[in-house]
């Protein structure tokens, strides 16, 4: 008999990774982190900068509405600090902040994600006159839902392709800000960062599996790789981008390069997680080898703790 | 180049299943989940109560300091309201809070658990007069470590059992506590209750696995278990405790189970969870599938926004 369960639904949890055209002037990277802390319910998990990219990443979770305010904050800033006429970096960029993909993390759907890229879109270009370009899930055009492409020309070359008609932007003026360019934002999975080692120098091998995994040529459709040799340790890599681990899942990659490489009398050595993963892509692969039914995620302890708080 | 970290180490958390001997009268087991829940910094998770055995269990997290309240909160109430010599149920039982376990979670080690086992134990005995008995990790005595062993006599048979020298308490007096008996206070590692199915109705093949795997027959330290038939499925099952998931790690009982199964020409046919599992048992398995190497704890996404808290 339970009198009580004491199991309320999860907070909502999402993450942004604003990209911001800044890296040499820390005085500037600094400002832009307080303002996003200021925020409440934000918090700002960490943010680096590159300087020979000029450019700065910023990773802070919060709910739909403390991460707008905290992305508005951030672009008053940017604005005011950053002139795209001047920046000069190794990355390619189109704005002041450049990038703003909204992600999914917990109690959380990828629909609200990606309406929330568009509130923030609209805001965006109605406080600060910046053309928004919604990318990824968020995408209204096939032909804009990489961001590559939407990048391609970069700020030098905005003007001219702004002026063509299939590139009036989702939001805000059909030109470029003067000085802050056009912004894209979005939603998108969280990326994986994945590499398996295979016991074996022949980088024709993991040049093979990773033409036979990756979506480019045939594979999976959310896996980007390349092969790679690791100089100092005399062996080679397949070095991947997982960008849907829901629909492709890491233990399906997996497997699938352990019988590539049997297929050419390889084994794997290892494998690493670059960065973070979200845990839910770990018990997935827990599931599918433990052959576990029935699975709920609240059977996770800390995801009970959590859904408490 | 990172300008800011903000990776500040992980809250202590610990796990208290607190068990006691009431389960027939709601108002007084809501009294003691409303006792637990005043106390700040300690979340009650869930309690449940069983009438036909007559007891409750709560599941409180905290930390040292939030859960030795929380627990003589818990001490308050019950021996107040519950008298050992008219109680009766179906489940063993010493004492008004019969067992008090406390469980490392998360930035806090099993040496830390059992020094805060005792501090409450010592706490309890000075404050109620109720003689305490420390077990598992925080035994003081090899023939009271075990649970069982310590309830054997429950507490009809307590003040003669307590008469012996060997049964001397590790705190508080040498008799029983006149209507709240006496209390089990100790530290051990979470339980994960896992069954495995097999694809037949041979119950000799579930009761042969059990018997290879289990601990008391000469398999694995941490491993108890039992074959049962699932009548209505149609099949069999191994039944387990996993009482350290560490040492004994889910992975290693599932491939065992496997390859013993394959002996008598089955397989499994699924594992399923009952209840809850710490993410890191999950994480270990994927882990040893997916040959991860150099992989650390805080690379997990929902730890990181924890550790952040």
């Amino acid at each position: 008999m339970w009198l009580q369960s004491g199991n309320p639904q999860s907070p909502m949890l999402i993450e942004c990774i604003p990209n911001v055209s800044e890296g040499r002037r820390p005085e500037v990277v600094a400002a832009m982190a307080d303002a996003i802390r200021r925020v409440p319910r934000t918090r700002l998990l960490d943010f680096s900068s590159d300087p020979s990219h000029n450019r700065s990443v910023f990773t802070v979770v919060g709910d739909a509405v403390s991460l707008e305010q905290a992305v508005l904050a951030l672009f008053e800033r940017a604005v005011a600090d950053i002139d795209l006429r001047t920046h000069k970096g190794e990355h390619p960029r189109l704005g002041a902040v450049d990038v703003v993909p909204f992600v999914p993390i917990q109690g959380v759907t990828m629909a609200e994600c990606v309406e929330l890229a568009k509130k923030v879109g609209d805001a965006i270009a109605k406080r600060f006159a910046v053309p928004v370009y919604l990318y990824e899930e968020a995408s209204t055009n096939p032909v804009r839902k990489n961001l590559e492409d939407i990048r391609r020309g970069e700020f030098e070359g905005l003007a001219a392709k702004m002026a063509r008609a299939d590139w009036t932007p989702d939001f805000g003026p059909s030109a470029p800000h003067p000085s802050a360019g056009a912004s894209v934002v979005g939603a998108r999975m969280p990326l994986i960062a994945y590499n398996i080692n295979l016991a074996t120098d022949r980088l024709d091998v993991a040049k093979k599996i990773a033409a036979a995994i990756r979506q480019s040529s045939g594979g999976f459709r959310f896996v980007k790789a390349a092969g790679f040799k690791l100089d100092d340790r005399g062996i080679v890599q397949v070095s991947m981008n997982l960008t849907n681990y829901e629909k492709t899942p890491i233990f399906r990659v997996f497997e699938t390069v352990k019988r590539e490489a049997a297929r050419y009398g390889v084994s794997i050595l290892e494998s690493e997680i670059v960065g973070l993963i979200p845990s839910a892509a770990l018990t997935s692969a827990a599931e599918f080898y433990l052959q576990l039914e029935r699975f709920k995620p609240d059977q996770v302890l800390e995801n009970k703790l959590r859904s408490a708080d």
